[in-house]
């Protein structure tokens, strides 16, 4: 099924449920009014969100409208927890040489629940001179796991799925790996899909606790990564979940994200002129620079701009948007580059 | 005010008003449920549960009945960002003298807000081999803090404050400063007082944005603390949340904790024969250690052991408790050390 929260002016907002192909939605009424009512009493209240969810997709809900991604907060607005991990090792080795890499346990930071944007809403940051950067992924909705749990029994916990996409501040990130609680100035948002859906939406994409299908990141309309989100992904989702619940319990509605999703490049060419490419391109523009610091001498591409717009999206087979798309612009604190200025 | 979050078997539990005794309690029927409420709409909740308070120290409250720290959940049963700074350089000198110390900018890390303990709650952790700390300190709740907020206006986002108490478990804290992300498992759980207070409560003790008043931490009865915490604090309140604020909105419920609370050693003697000394004692056991170290060759107090308590308690100038205690005792997943089994 597919849920999703609309604005209703206050924190938590209004929660909706979505129909399969993002046209129409209802409200939850007589159900729950929050996603965390739901996530706090999921055995109770998903059976009958999925009933509503399959009135819907037969045309047969009442009070159905027309839904509209502009109206969203993020489908869970704020969490008790934001994990983040590093779960493709080529953005890491790309972007972070000099870090120590574990090939038997993912990289994972705690970031900020309290600031998570809405898919299409402006995203506020306070000067492009920090560097601000986006890093496009996937999140999972975590179901309470007890202490301990196997990265098997950690699948069992993912309640929902979405896109995300961690906007950072690459001038405030110290390159040397020596300031391990130096980091919370340059996390400061993340934008989340419209919707977030139960891994069975994705159907056979859903495999070994991955998403094998491209994610699809545009900057100012032009498409810059296409990256497969299954390919390279070193520790599924199960496995990301477990790591955060080795020493103690994680609680519904803890969101464990991916990090910046990307595939490991080509290299071409005989060993005195060989040359590395990356033919699906990038998810983060620290990766792009990168890039070309490997095929050339100069980063030359800069970092976001105010009025700058960022697009994540994620199709199915056939075509059709699995979680609705992000679509950010960045706006400074007096509204510079906002559409609305 | 004093305020309280009363165990009802929901995650977020019921909303108390307590004495300034801390004797007698009442709910804040018809104000507010739960204290998320509060905090996302202070300005129009708090006068009437100080109304409520008012009434209760007064012995005109109705349907009163008697306060009982074991009924409590935290405070903030949840919060949706726990932050916690290292704002006592002592304490860092101390047990982490080779990570990089800022003079200007506080040391700060983020956390578990799903994994808030109440104050007389068991704290199962998995395994003493993992080395489990204490570490006694205090925490603020903040109010909605906009981005880019100076110290001063970030003093008055404070809209309670509470003893907190994070556990660690050292063995799995790397030494070597580098793993920037990997810290996730080795602070598994926050316990906090039975109660929460507003600042006018500490009287002339709150100062410059700092709490004068020495902390008492005891182990197994034994007391092993009395740091002054307000003497050696390097960065107050203030300071503490505009970091957090620097690049982004701090959302209100968001808790900022001091870290462990810490104070300068003195030292004596010849330059031939100098001993250190900490009369004060320590808040967390790493801290022990190191001045085992420094005073000898050998470490020899060990972390905590199932069965052990560790007990966090801060009284005003007539003796009287302010937050009510701490006192939790570590349990394991099977219930090893409870006093139940």
């Amino acid at each position: 099924m597919k849920l999703a929260t609309y604005k209703d002016g206050s924190r938590d907002g209004q929660l909706i449920v979505v129909s399969r192909d993002l046209r129409l939605a209802c409200y939850a009424t007589g159900i729950a009014s929050r996603m965390q009512q739901v996530l706090d009493d999921w055995s109770f209240m998903a059976p009958q969100l999925q009933d509503v969810y399959t009135q819907l997709n037969a045309g047969r809900a009442k009070h159905v409208f027309a839904f509209d991604a502009s109206q969203c907060m993020a489908p869970l607005p704020r969490s008790h927890q934001w994990l983040e991990a590093a779960a493709y090792p080529s953005h890491l080795a790309l972007t972070q040489p000099q870090w120590p890499l574990s090939v038997t346990e993912p990289t994972m930071r705690q970031g900020a629940g309290d600031s998570l944007v809405g898919a299409c809403d402006e995203v506020v940051l306070g000067s492009a001179a920090m560097g601000i950067d986006f890093g496009a992924g996937l999140a999972a909705v975590a179901a309470d796991v007890p202490m301990g749990a196997s990265a098997e029994q950690a699948l069992y916990g993912i309640r929902l799925l979405m896109l995300s996409n961690t906007f950072s501040l690459r001038q405030l990130m110290p390159s040397a790996p020596g300031y391990a609680w130096g980091n919370v100035q340059s996390w400061p948002a993340v934008g989340l899909s419209p919707v977030a859906v139960t891994v069975d939406e994705l159907g056979d994409a859903w495999r070994g606790g991955k998403v094998h299908l491209p994610l699809h990141t545009s900057w100012n309309g032009r498409k810059v990564g296409m990256c497969d989100a299954g390919e390279d992904m070193a520790f599924h989702f199960g496995q990301l979940i477990a790591h955060a619940a080795k020493t103690r319990m994680v609680h519904a509605g803890s969101m464990v994200g991916t990090g910046v999703v990307s595939n490991v490049g080509t290299t071409t060419g005989k060993a005195s002129s060989r040359r590395s490419d990356w033919p699906k391109g990038y998810h983060s523009i620290a990766e792009k620079r990168a890039m070309e610091l490997q095929q050339g001498d100069v980063a030359s591409t800069g970092y976001l701009q105010f009025g700058d717009t960022v697009r994540v999206e994620m199709k199915n087979k056939d075509g059709f948007s699995i979680f609705g798309a992000i679509e950010q612009t960045i706006v400074s604190p007096l509204g510079e580059g906002s559409s609305a200025s």
